[in-house]
């Protein structure tokens, strides 16, 4: 069959998404921004982040392991833990991701005792979700009359 | 070679995300709202919009041809208007996937004489433009006292 994208360009292209979510973290003018801004009375980009810190690593790990530690959602506190942990996880992400056993792709498993759905699939929801809630930082960064780093850049 | 995800499933994920976007315009209260609310002038939901329509169609028309043809963002009037476009535009995506010609995927190709990558990267930076770009739409809901629409439901 015809080959759509290989595991290593996933990896690659959600590595790139998340140098561009570093960027955003980075862009914060200030820690009290990070940690308690918003707008509508959504969580500031601080408990975002600590959302993505909650689910990347712990999915990578059930997709390799077919084990699902829940982990719980911490805000760090200042944009230097924010950036410490990011990069632990990178690092982690790198590590976990060449042990994905063959096949397992294509499985399908329920992550966290809740989302039943192909291998692939959980992935790319937790991408999506980086996404979407950058995106909303995007919008704390221009209310703050900051401009965002540039959307198309994930070197 | 392992298979990460066939065409057909990235066209069902793709059609999932289309099926939110779809609900976060019908969430706006008005076309007022839809049309001239932003947050930090940023463009409102409608000019987003405008650019979704304007990049999802000429991209998969370049991927099935290799033809880029230009298509200028023009924000929908009404919510009404941006409906009925974006459904267009769905029926069309339908019709024009099972045209991808076979090993395209991983063909490098420069879309709209400007973004040289792998076919399959087009196709990801149009999906992650639109979630990106709703995740602002988010935004601008909560800020306007409107709940958004759940995100992990695509159905």
């Amino acid at each position: 069959m015809d080959t759509l994208l290989t595991p290593d360009q996933l990896l690659d292209h959600w590595l790139g998404h998340r140098r561009l979510t570093r960027r955003t973290i980075e862009a914060f003018p200030s820690d009290d921004a990070f940690t308690s801004f918003s707008v509508g009375e959504m969580r500031p980009f601080a408990g975002l982040v600590g959302e993505l810190l909650s689910m990347s690593v712990p999915t990578l790990t059930g997709v390799v392991s077919g084990e699902w530690p829940m982990e719980q959602a911490t805000p760090p506190a200042t944009r230097e833990r924010a950036l410490a942990r990011w990069d632990a996880d990178t690092e982690r992400i790198e590590e976990l991701w060449p042990q994905i056993p063959d096949g397992r792709f294509q499985e399908v498993d329920t992550a966290f005792g809740q989302w039943t759905m192909p291998v692939w699939e959980l992935l790319f929801y937790v991408v999506d979700n980086e996404v979407h809630h950058r995106g909303q930082a995007y919008v704390f960064l221009r209310a703050l009359g900051v401009e965002p780093p540039a959307f198309p850049d994930r070197a």
